[in-house]
């Protein structure tokens, strides 16, 4: 899809690093591709519940994040994004060390951007399907 | 709806204590009745998205771990609750101080139970309504 | 919640009308008030699925129908409706001879609506919580 | 995904054959393979919403209908499956004149299969995505 944001990587970048949550729970950006992001999570007990999986509201989180910026790198400039509403379907607990959400934007439009994101566990070099997430994003001019 | 479970209160409570996340940011439990429990969460900076507010990530953990709770409220002894998917929809940016989540069990079954949670801004003595979510837990028996 | 419409019972109507699916399946409008619709439907055998019960298509599809239409009533006058997307959770099979789907306006935004609906089954004067759905709505101005 | 029932395909289509709604409003089975179903829908304008193009409810029960029968493909011999919930996001309206819902498993349980289902827009050999769906279906062995 075309972009209309030629900065759309440099902001993501500078907006990310502003999520505190993000930070507390030391998530990473890995992929900034137009329509397409991925963040990574180490698994750490930090962010269990309460067997000592990761907890699904950490693992919600990054695909959210995701998704949010899949849709700002289609945006145009000098609009930002705000989750409307996420599903997300547990697929298995998550015990992979690490884990990464890839969001691909599904529908891009003026006013609302549709999302996909799935959770993959990275462990010895194997992936895991443990969540996929369908979100929907609005897309708005920033205030001056 | 009745409970099978006498001890459930106690054992929310030490399940909850051993929830990492709930722990790295700052969750607290407010209230654990049968089929009902909300969680209460304070908006510091380390749990914000970009533009300062709450993060539809925290909110969407304390959420589903009300859901989780409120299910295993009405569960039998020695059985355990796993989130299968939920869906928030995100009605308003959480700017309160204080947010909290107020989950109640919508159907009991023996293997899946519906919960619905609710998270309210708490401010000046005010409620907002930020966001409302609808869950579907598995109840298992736990392994011996 | 205001009204801004003062017609929007007549345009509902009007409007419910011209929904051939509405009719194909025999729904009829049960409550029209503003931020809360009804919707009823007999469940006769052309609506069932496999096992006789009615088809969770048909359940959903009067759901959605209610919540578009809740979402209407608080919409100013010159602008449509139209579901952006839905959750429904299916809390029990629809065994009632007659079931109803209520829904209420959550949340009204300039540009986007939240509604919920639960859909009852109504047998010898008693209610079953048959399902319950949470709906995103996006309000526009009609083109001229 | 492997298939544990070989005579799934008739009786896919015999429980399809017993499903009111989909003969009442005209869906056409088009696809049967492990983990794997579509179905198609023409758009009649008995299948509208009010303005014409096919109802949301339509797109969703044949959506629902599909998820269910690719569960069922991997599901043990005497064994039905019942949807849990879905979650649909229309993407486009449905001006197309055929429609048709094409349903993949993502995981396969013992109790819960999930499943995803894309629908389209068929016209002039050219296909349009018009909604996305993800469907969790409980698989439970058949009362004798």
């Amino acid at each position: 899809m075309p972009v209309e944001n030629p900065n759309f990587r440099d902001q993501i970048l500078e907006s990310f690093g502003r999520q505190g949550l993000m930070r507390t729970i030391g998530a990473m950006l890995s992929r900034i591709e137009p329509g397409e992001v991925h963040i990574r999570l180490p698994l750490t007990p930090a962010l269990s519940q309460q067997n000592g999986y990761g907890h699904a509201g950490a693992v919600a989180a990054i695909a959210d994040t995701a998704c949010g910026y899949a849709a700002f790198s289609l945006a145009p400039p000098d609009h930002d994004v705000l989750a409307v509403e996420f599903k997300i379907n547990l697929l298995a607990p998550a015990r992979a060390p690490v884990v990464e959400a890839r969001a691909t934007v599904l529908r891009r439009g003026r006013t609302l951007t549709v999302a996909r994101a799935d959770v993959f566990g990275l462990e010895h070099g194997r992936e895991s399907h443990l969540a996929t997430v369908l979100e929907t994003v609005i897309v708005r001019q920033k205030p001056e």
